[in-house]
């Protein structure tokens, strides 16, 4: 089942079940009546269990026409895990790290999929990152790894839109990975159940249709339920809750020259048997401000 | 005027009025009745306004028997700033930054005034971190640093507490700074019309009432119009966000031998003209898990 979260047709923020294929997605069934979001689906014990009972209705607005929302708008977490396949430590430079590097994005910082990405007037080094995002579906803390699988909900996937040069202000990477409308999310979440084996999985970043990074998930150094573990140990994980699990190399950084995305570009990351996120890149205006 | 955020009698989670004096509160003025949370107040362009109108009543509950919430429960973001004291940079051993260090945290992890810390059953390395807390009282991006104080609502005490092992785990500090119950708040914020000049403001760090950190706030490195103006410059500010201006020398981990938090311990963290921050220490239970 793919749910994903949009703006309805009445202009209120909705959730539904998208029909059709991976490939050729048709419409969306809405779930507002019961649902006033993703997250407050995902949190209610019946939540998945009703949106199958209605997977097989009529959809309500065709998928093309629908303007998606991040897969969760309103995540309380959002965990970034940083040098995580073993192809993009070495382009960086640093050693293979014992624990996750856990940095963290705020919700406000997203953008749904086939909307703008948004590089800011403050910068041109805006980088994409294509990532795995991984949604948790059941409270909990201090899970074991053997038992973590069970708290995920499903998948997803994510550009981690990254300004390179504020990230890089100080050691911390916080205010680069966390821009408004750089964090883009969608195009929808894959179920766990539809997922046999997540380390199976291929990952492509295109830019302009040509092919900038590619890796398979089983080269993850701290795979799904090893992070899921570790985020759970510091605090409690909620229904919701968002990890992306780290880029692969081939980011534009380490490209020489560098290659930013930069306006009219057009970006994708696509995971097999998840989808394709896809986005346009736009310019923040010289004078914008909110004062 | 001082605000708070409270369990009310009835058990839901409130917001008021502080009546009394900063060394010696009295009582609270509930004003649940209009607004949800301390935060939903700021967010209205009346809240503060009409929170005024009201600071001479008669107050609900004696502050003695309140049960104290940080005093915004539910900031949509809360930035922190590492080593932004010309002392704490020298014990670190770190160079003078050019940028202000940000690093993020959770909502999640805060905890209220004369609640316990919680010490993690995976650590022993607990550490306090007096700091002064900024609320941001009005939305707002890319504002200059001569605009910087217009946007914000008022100030309060912050113990930001870090668990130092899961901090260097990697270079990203989130893990050790997002434990659940570390992050003290309150007992309450001091609106900015009664803080002349916050760079004249001193700070003190007690544990067991001996004194740890001390530091005037002229010796930030980045003063709180700086660090507002740079965090707008990446993301939209929004009433109830907090930033904390980091910590001045004297943390524990820089003891020797180091000055760890432990189970039945007291820390205050005493901003003049603000108040007293106090909290004990707790441990985790051994067992604690939620599965």
């Amino acid at each position: 089942m793919k749910l994903t979260s949009y703006i309805a047709s009445d202009g209120r923020e909705s959730c539904g079940i998208v029909t059709g294929s991976v490939d050729q997605p048709e419409g969306i069934i809405d779930l507002g009546e019961r649902f006033r979001s993703l997250r407050e689906l995902l949190a209610d014990p019946e939540g998945l269990a009703f949106a199958r009972s209605q997977a097989h209705g009529e959809a309500n607005v065709s998928f093309a026409d629908a303007r998606l929302l991040p897969v969760i708008p309103d995540p309380s977490k959002i965990f970034c895990v940083g040098v995580n396949f073993a192809s993009h430590v070495k382009e960086t430079g640093r050693e293979m790290p014992a624990k996750p590097m856990i940095f963290l994005r705020f919700a406000e910082s997203q953008v749904g999929a086939n909307q703008p990405m948004l590089c800011p007037k403050v910068s041109d080094q805006f980088d994409y990152e294509g990532e795995l995002a991984v949604i948790i579906g059941k409270r909990c803390r201090y899970v074991p790894e053997d038992e973590a699988l069970d708290y995920v909900a499903g998948y997803s996937c994510y550009n981690d839109g990254s300004v390179r040069d504020w990230q890089r202000h100080t050691q911390q990477f916080s205010p680069g990975k966390n821009f408004v409308e750089t964090g883009a999310f969608g195009p929808w979440m894959v179920t766990r159940d539809e997922i046999a084996d997540v380390s199976a999985l291929s990952m492509k970043t295109r830019l302009n249709g040509q092919e900038v990074q590619a890796a398979t998930l089983d080269d993850l150094i701290f795979d799904v339920p090893a992070l899921v573990s570790y985020c759970s140990s510091f605090i409690t994980l909620q229904p919701g809750d968002v990890i992306i699990c780290g880029t692969t190399g081939g980011v534009g950084a380490f490209h020489k020259p560098p290659l930013w995305m930069k306006e009219g570009d057009t970006v994708e990351v696509e995971i097999s048997g998840i989808g394709i996120l896809r986005n346009s890149i736009a310019k923040e205006a010289p004078d914008f401000a909110i004062l």
